[in-house]
C-alpha cells in the first residue's frame, strides 16, 4: 500500500469512528490563505497534490480532487488516479459532486475553520436535495490520523518600518475607525493574514513565500485593536512598535473573545472570514455587518513609499534575472543545464543582491513539455534537461523588504520552430495590448482581459488562466481584490474597478500539451493617464518589471508599428534600469538583447 | 398647475387615502416588458418620460425619476425638475433612494404585478433599515386616479406560419416537456410576452413595435399547454392552429389557475415572472423551481428558417434605408429636411416594400445636438432642421413577418469637421473590431465589449450604453439573454455565453452633448468560424445589415489595412445585396458610396 493509499484508508477509518459518511478537504487554512503553513497542508498530505489551489472530497468508496485549468496536467502527475477521480472547476464543484455522489441521507463532515459561510450554505443546500447532511466537526479528522503533523510555526514577528509602508499602523487603524463610524459599527474582524500584517506593519515567517504571521485581529472604532497571536512570537521590539493602542492576546483566545461581543456591531468579510467566525459572532449575539475587510482596498492601492520601494526591488530583481538569462544563454546550449540547476542558479543571482528574504512562490522552471504545465513545480522525478531547439519557461519572484516581484520569461534554447515564434508573438502582442491599454476610471479588470487573448483567438488558441492578479507590497504575490480575468468565469475579482496605485501582473500565455509552454509576464502599476481633450479621467499601466524579452522568439513581421515601438521602448528602459548594474559579457549580452528591432 | 403637476398631486391624494407614505412606479407591465401597451404606460402618464427604461418613486414631499446613461439628457427635457429629482442608475437605485428618503417607519406601496421578487426582497431589506415597510397594493393607485386610462388592446392574434418559425409549436412544446422531465418539474410558467408568442407561433398587436399579445401561459410536461388570453382575441384560425394540446382560458383566469397548482412542481423565472406570480404559487402550495423561462434560450438561437427570413428582411430593409440615404443626400443640403420629415420619408421607403408591419421602435432621428441624446424621440417641440456642416444620426428598424431589423447610420450634411471625422472613425474602428472578432465557444458577450471602446478610450472618450443587444425573429428588437455590454456594470446579460445562431446588434457610438451624436449599428449573426490548426471550437460574427457607411466621415489614415479591407468588403456586399434593388440615380449614388477606399 502506498503512502497516500494508507493515508486515505486511515482517514476513512477515522470518518467511520466519527460517524461520518464523508469529509471535505480544502487547501486553505483558518485565514483562507492561498499558501498555508506546513501544519495546515492537509490536502497535500492526503493526496500528494502540490498546487496552490484545489480541494478534495472523500466518501467511503470514492474520492475526488478538484482543481482548475492551471492544474489539469499537474494533478494527474501528483495524485493517484486509481484512488482519486480528477474533477475540473469551475465546470463542477465539490458541492455538485457531493450532490451526485454522496449517499442518500449521509452525514458529510467539514471543518468550519476552513470554509466560508457561503460555501457551507451552498454545500448544505446541494446535499439537502439528497437528504444528506453537512456536519461541522469539532476536530479535523485528518489531524487525528496525521501522526507527525508539524506544529504551527513559532517564528517571531518583525516590525516592518514606516519607510517601507509609507503609513503608520496607527494612521491605518484611525482610517478604519473612521470607516467603522460611517458603517455605524463597533469593530471589524481581520482574519486574512496579509490584512493583519498590513494593518499592524508587521511581517512574519509562518507561511512559505508570504511574510505573514499566524494571527487574528479586531480593529475597533476608537482606533485601538486586539491582536491574537502566540505570545512567544512577540518580542519587545514588536510590542513597543504596536504600542498601547494594540492589546495582544493569545491566538487561541480569539474565538472566546468573539463570544464576548454580545450586542456589538461587528464587520466580518464573508469572502475572507471562515464559517466558524460567523458562527461564534452569531452565538455571541453580535450584530454582523457583512462587508469587505477594510484593509483590503487600501492595501491594494499602493502609496508613494510602497511604489518607490517596489521600483527599487524591481531594479535589483531585474538585474538578477538578467544575469541569470545571460548565464543561461551560455550554459544551456552546452546541454548541461536542467530545470533544478536553473532554479538553483536563479536563486543564487537573486540572493547575491543581499536583500532577498524569500522567493515569492516556488519557481516554475519548465523545459520543453514541462513548460506546458501552467503551475509546474520541478522535482527530482520530473526534472528535465534544457535541450537544443526547445523553449524554456521560467516564472519566479522575490520577496524583498521593499517589494514583492513576479516575472515570467520564455526563452529559446537553440533555434525555435516557426510555430513557436508564431505562438510567442501572439502572446507578446496580447501582453503589449494590455500594457498599452488606456481606459476610463471605473473600468474593471475583466474588461481588459480579452485584449490579451485576441491574437491567440484569431488562430483558434487560448490559455486556461486569468491574465493578471494583484500583487502585495512585501506581502502576498497573489493579492486581491483587483484582477484581470474573464468576467463571469468563476475566477473571482475581475469585477473590481481598477484604481491608480494598484499593482497587477500582465501574463498571457500559450501551452501546447506535451510540447512547450509560453508566458510573458511583467508587473504593472495602474496610473492616471492625461490625454489632451479627454472627457473622462483615464487610467493606464506603467510596466514595473525590467528584463529582456527574447527577441529570437519574436516574429517581427507580425508586430504592428505601435507594438514594435512599445517593445523597443521597453527594451531601452530595461537597458537604462538594469544596464548600469551589469558589466563585461553580461552587459554586452543585455545591450544586444535590448537593441531596437 | 400643469398636467403632470396635477397628476402627481392626485396620486399623492390617493396614496393618503390608501394610507401609504409613498409608491414605486416602474415602466414595465405584468410581463416585465420593455415596450408596454398604452393601458400600462403609468410612468409616462405620471411623469411625461418617454424613454424605454426607467422608474419613479413618489413620497409625500419628494419624487424621483431613475434612468440610465442613455436617458440622462432626455429625462431633463421631458420631466419637470421642479417636481422630480433626476437619479442615475446603476449609480443609485430606487431601493437606495427610498432608504435615504423614505420616512422612518413609513409604508411604501408597490404593485406586485409590476416587480420581480428579487426587486421586492432588495427593496424590503433596504427599507427595513429605516424601519419602513414595503406594502403590496391590491389596486394600483395610479389606475385609481387615471380617469381616461385606455383599455388593454383587443386586437386579434394571428398565426405565425411554420415557414417563418422553422419549427411547429407542438415541437417546441415537446422540447420544453423533455426539459421539464429533466428538471423533474410538472410545468413552466411563461409570462414574458415574446416567450409566449414564440412558443405558440402566434403574433399580436397589443404592444407598440413588438408583435405580441397580452397573455400568460403554462407549458406542461406532457407537451400540452394552458394559454390565458382574452377569448375575444382568438379567432377560429388561431384556435385551429393551437390545436387540442392547448387549452385556452381567459387572461384573468391565470392567477386563479396558479392557485390550483397545490403540490405541483412549477418552473418560474425570477427575472421574467413578477412577484405576484411567485406569491400565487407559494400560496397555492406549489413547489417552485427557479429557472430561466425555457423559451428564452431556444428563442435566442435562431434556426435556419429564421436566419434565412432575417436575411430576406434585411435585403428589403437595406434597400429602403439606402433609398432614404440617397434621398437625404439630395434634399438635406437644400435645407428643407427636418427630423420629422426624415422619419416620415424613411417610413415611406420602408412601407413601399409592401411587407412592413410596424417599426421595431420609434425612429431616432437626431440632427446636430439632438443626435447626442442617445434614445432621442423627435416631437414637434424638439424638431430640428438638418443643417449644412452638421451630422445627422438615424437609428431605426422594421418589423417584417420574416424578421426584425435595427440599424443606425450617421451621415454628414455638408462638410464634417476634423473632430467629427476623428470621432466617427474611432467609433467605426470599434464597430469593425467587434465585427471581425473571433472567440472561443463559451465566450460571454461582456468579454467583447471593450473591443468596441478601445479607440475611443485612447482619446479619453467613451459611450454610456452597451455595445450590443439580442434581437428577435419578428419579435422584440431588444431580446435577451445575450448582450455585449460591460461586465459587472448592472446592464444585465453580458454574462451569457454567445452561441451560433444568436442575433446581436453591434453599435458603438460617441455623443458630444449639445453638438452631435455618432453611432454605427449593424446586426450580426454568431456563427462557427473554422480556423486552420484551431485547438478550440471558435465563433465569429457575420454582419446581416446592408446599407452604406458614410465615407465622408471616415478618416482613412486612421484605419489599419485590415480595417480598410473590412470596410471595402462590407461595401462590396452592400452593393451586391442592395444594388440590384435600386436603379437610376439611386443606384449610381450607391455605387459611388460603396466604391473601395
Amino acid at each position: 500500500m502506498s503512502t497516500y493509499e494508507a493515508r486515505l484508508a486511515a482517514l476513512r477509518e477515522q470518518l467511520k469512528a466519527d460517524r461520518l459518511d464523508g469529509f471535505v478537504v480544502p487547501l486553505t487554512d483558518e485565514h483562507m490563505s492561498e499558501y498555508v503553513g506546513s501544519y495546515a497542508q492537509r490536502l497535500a498530505w492526503l493526496t500528494g497534490f502540490q498546487g496552490s489551489a484545489g480541494s478534495a472530497a472523500v466518501l467511503p468508496q470514492e474520492a475526488a480532487i478538484f482543481t482548475d485549468g492551471r492544474y489539469t496536467l499537474q494533478v494527474r502527475d501528483q495524485v493517484d488516479g486509481r484512488h482519486w477521480s480528477y474533477q475540473s472547476v469551475p465546470e463542477t464543484s465539490v458541492a455538485d459532486w457531493l450532490k451526485a455522489h454522496a449517499p442518500d441521507g449521509g452525514r458529510i463532515g467539514y471543518d468550519p475553520w476552513l470554509h466560508t459561510k457561503d460555501w457551507v450554505a451552498r454545500a448544505k443546500e446541494a446535499l439537502a436535495e439528497k437528504g444528506a447532511e453537512l456536519v461541522p466537526v469539532q476536530r479535523n479528522p485528518i489531524d487525528a490520523v496525521w501522526a507527525d503533523k508539524p506544529e504551527p510555526s513559532k517564528a517571531r514577528l518583525v516590525v516592518h518600518p514606516d519607510d517601507f509602508t509609507g503609513k503608520s499602523s496607527a494612521a491605518k487603524r484611525q482610517e478604519m475607525a473612521d470607516w467603522l463610524h460611517e458603517q455605524k459599527a463597533d469593530a471589524a474582524v481581520l482574519s486574512a493574514l496579509d490584512s493583519i500584517a498590513w494593518t499592524f506593519n508587521v511581517r512574519g515567517e509562518d507561511v512559505e513565500h508570504t511574510p505573514v504571521a499566524l494571527s487574528f485581529a479586531l480593529v475597533n472604532n476608537d482606533g485601538t485593536a486586539d491582536l491574537f497571536v502566540a505570545s512567544e512570537k512577540i518580542g519587545d521590539d514588536v510590542r513597543q512598535h504596536l504600542g498601547n493602542g494594540v492589546r495582544v492576546h493569545e491566538r487561541h483566545a480569539f474565538e472566546p473573545h468573539l463570544r464576548s461581543l454580545a450586542g456589538k456591531i461587528v464587520v466580518a468579510d464573508p469572502e475572507r472570514a471562515v464559517h466558524a467566525i460567523f458562527e461564534a459572532l452569531e452565538k455571541a449575539g453580535a450584530k454582523i455587518v457583512q462587508k469587505r475587510d477594510p484593509a483590503v482596498l487600501p492595501k491594494a492601492i499602493k502609496n508613494r513609499a510602497e511604489i518607490e520601494g517596489h521600483r527599487a526591488a524591481q531594479a535589483r530583481d531585474g538585474a538578477a534575472l538578467s544575469r541569470f538569462l545571460h548565464w543561461l544563454s551560455i550554459e544551456a546550449p552546452k546541454g548541461t543545464v536542467d530545470e533544478l540547476i536553473a532554479v538553483e542558479k536563479l536563486q543564487q543571482f537573486r540572493q547575491a543582491c543581499g536583500d532577498l528574504r524569500d522567493t515569492s512562490f516556488d519557481t516554475i522552471s519548465g523545459a520543453g513539455p514541462n513548460g506546458a504545465i501552467v503551475h509546474y513545480r520541478v522535482s527530482e522525478e520530473t526534472n528535465r534537461k534544457l535541450e537544443m531547439n526547445s523553449i524554456y519557461l521560467v516564472d519566479s519572484g522575490g520577496q524583498y523588504p521593499d517589494g514583492t516581484t513576479d516575472v515570467t520569461r520564455t526563452v529559446a534554447i537553440g533555434e525555435p520552430t516557426p510555430e513557436m515564434r508564431d505562438r510567442f508573438t501572439r502572446v507578446l502582442k496580447g501582453h503589449i495590448a494590455v500594457a498599452r491599454a488606456v481606459f476610463p476610471e471605473g473600468t474593471r479588470g475583466g474588461q481588459l482581459d480579452s485584449f490579451a487573448r485576441q491574437y491567440l483567438w484569431q488562430a483558434g488558441l487560448d490559455y486556461a488562466h486569468g491574465t493578471g492578479h494583484g500583487v502585495g507590497a512585501y506581502l502576498a504575490v497573489h493579492e486581491g481584490p483587483q484582477r484581470i480575468s474573464p468576467p463571469g468565469s468563476g475566477q473571482a475579482g475581475g469585477d473590481e474597478p481598477l484604481q491608480a496605485g494598484m499593482f497587477l501582473s500582465n501574463e498571457p500565455g500559450y501551452y501546447k500539451t506535451g510540447e512547450y509552454g509560453i508566458r510573458v509576464e511583467n508587473l504593472v502599476l495602474v496610473e492616471p493617464r492625461r490625454i489632451e481633450g479627454a472627457e473622462k479621467r483615464m487610467l493606464g499601466f506603467e510596466t514595473l518589471t525590467f528584463a529582456p524579452i527574447d527577441r529570437t522568439l519574436v516574429e517581427v513581421g507580425m508586430l504592428s508599428p505601435e507594438e514594435r515601438d512599445w517593445l523597443n521602448a521597453y527594451h531601452a528602459k530595461v537597458l537604462a534600469v538594469v544596464g548600469p548594474q551589469l558589466d563585461g559579457d553580461a552587459k554586452a549580452w543585455l545591450e544586444a538583447g535590448c537593441a531596437p528591432l
